[in-house]
């Protein structure tokens, strides 16, 4: 009997957005699978389940993942490696290996018969770095028994504390990552409703496609969703540079 | 001291996607509000609250919504009489009736110090008929105690279920009603990931233009998700006409 692999939404910081399904499994499994990145989420998630649930006994195994930046770079077989390759050397084959090992040590105790929940911010389908493993673990394992269990998405929590509809009747929603909003301006004409995410990193370019359109009024900014330091803006011109952090989403509708 | 309305998203049927909270506050309040439509929605709401609450010493009270079929609608403040004036007189004023007591029933919970749950199935801020009855409420009240518990939308929930990603680093997610998939060629070359809501009313159109831009093979199709009759197309040319139904979404990946 192999093990079964549970992917689970944790939700988006508040411990009581924890679904009851992500509460009983992460009580019943034995190895819980953190994802490791460069950035701050990963270390969050596992402060959220430790609120909920106790650790001991509990394995931890850390997930490294790879330099892959696009979605497209995923798609070619060998996306870790390209990528790496645009590092150092030394750099590059550490997380060559870092990527390799961490596949191992899913694969290891699933093997063993050991059940693993890898834990995800919000909701595993919405920008969750599991899919690279996923991918990585279907490649040895074409049979992995895996399930994903959803959860609150910070989208959704985000414009829950603000207060505003994502969508209603006809209306149309479009979900950006920020980094990428080149066509921002078409994307404001044709949908009635449009999430930024990890606004942070280019909020100063956005405050100006806003100005020019007309649209700074429309938008609301919320950062830490339903955690102790959320913040709310609903007039954008207030933020402050400091204001800006990793948990941001930018809701603009029309 | 008046009462506090909370709405509360039960998730996409499995009640064992319930939050903690929202489990918390059905079982605190009192009276409970369901939204009762002209679609299936509203009823299975209740159900699914049902299997994890006990009924028992609550009120239930049923929401009436207007006939508006479109945000554009909602916005002007006659909305539901402009809509409503198109229907027969009788059945006019009747909904207008309905519409109204929809409202002042749940004011005078509130004001009776009664706090009030309004359920709906998925996440509220995902095309939930709540907001049209926020807009009215705050009408008469502009200062409503309001919070919005957000929950797993139907979403995630179908994206889990086929064990696909919605978006994953720099991919562009577009969620449509599909009653309005006028420009569904022109979203499908811009965007990553499409949502289609409601894609039961709409299936054939929908495939047609599929086989024309070669996406046929990229979509799935997701019946009621996490319920126990749940089905999942891989193969969206293998569904017939009885396998379509209010609780579907169909998800193109490009």
């Amino acid at each position: 009997m192999t093990g079964k692999l549970y992917v689970i939404g944790v939700g988006p910081g508040d411990p009581e957005l924890f679904t009851l399904k992500a509460l009983r499994i992460l009580k019943e499994v034995s190895c819980i699978c953190v994802p490791k990145g460069r950035e701050e989420g990963s270390s969050l998630a596992l402060s959220i389940v430790q609120k909920a649930v106790s650790m001991e006994g509990k394995e931890i195994i850390e997930a490294h993942f790879p330099m892959v930046k696009s979605a497209e770079a995923r798609k070619r077989r060998s996306a870790e490696v390209s990528q790496a390759s645009k590092l150092p050397n030394s750099q590059a084959s550490e997380l060559d290996a870092k990527w390799d090992e961490t596949a191992k040590n899913v694969l290891s105790r699933l093997d063993k018969g050991t059940d693993v929940a890898f834990i995800t911010l919000g909701d595993p389908t919405i920008f969750s770095t599991f899919f690279y493993l996923y991918d990585r673990l279907l490649e040895s394992n074409p049979n992995l028994g895996m399930a994903i269990i959803p959860g609150v998405s910070s989208i959704t929590a985000a414009s829950a504390q603000a207060k505003i509809s994502l969508g209603l009747a006809d209306e149309k929603i479009a979900i950006l990552p920020a980094n990428y909003i080149g066509n921002l301006k078409e994307t404001l004409e044709r949908f009635d409703t449009i999430v930024l995410m990890k606004i942070h990193k280019v909020f100063g370019d956005v405050l100006k496609v806003l100005d020019e359109t007309g649209l700074t009024r429309n938008a609301v900014y919320v950062s830490r969703a339903g955690m102790d330091d959320e913040m709310i803006f609903k007039d954008i011109k207030e933020i402050k540079e400091s204001d800006l952090n990793y948990f941001s989403v930018m809701i603009i509708k029309k």
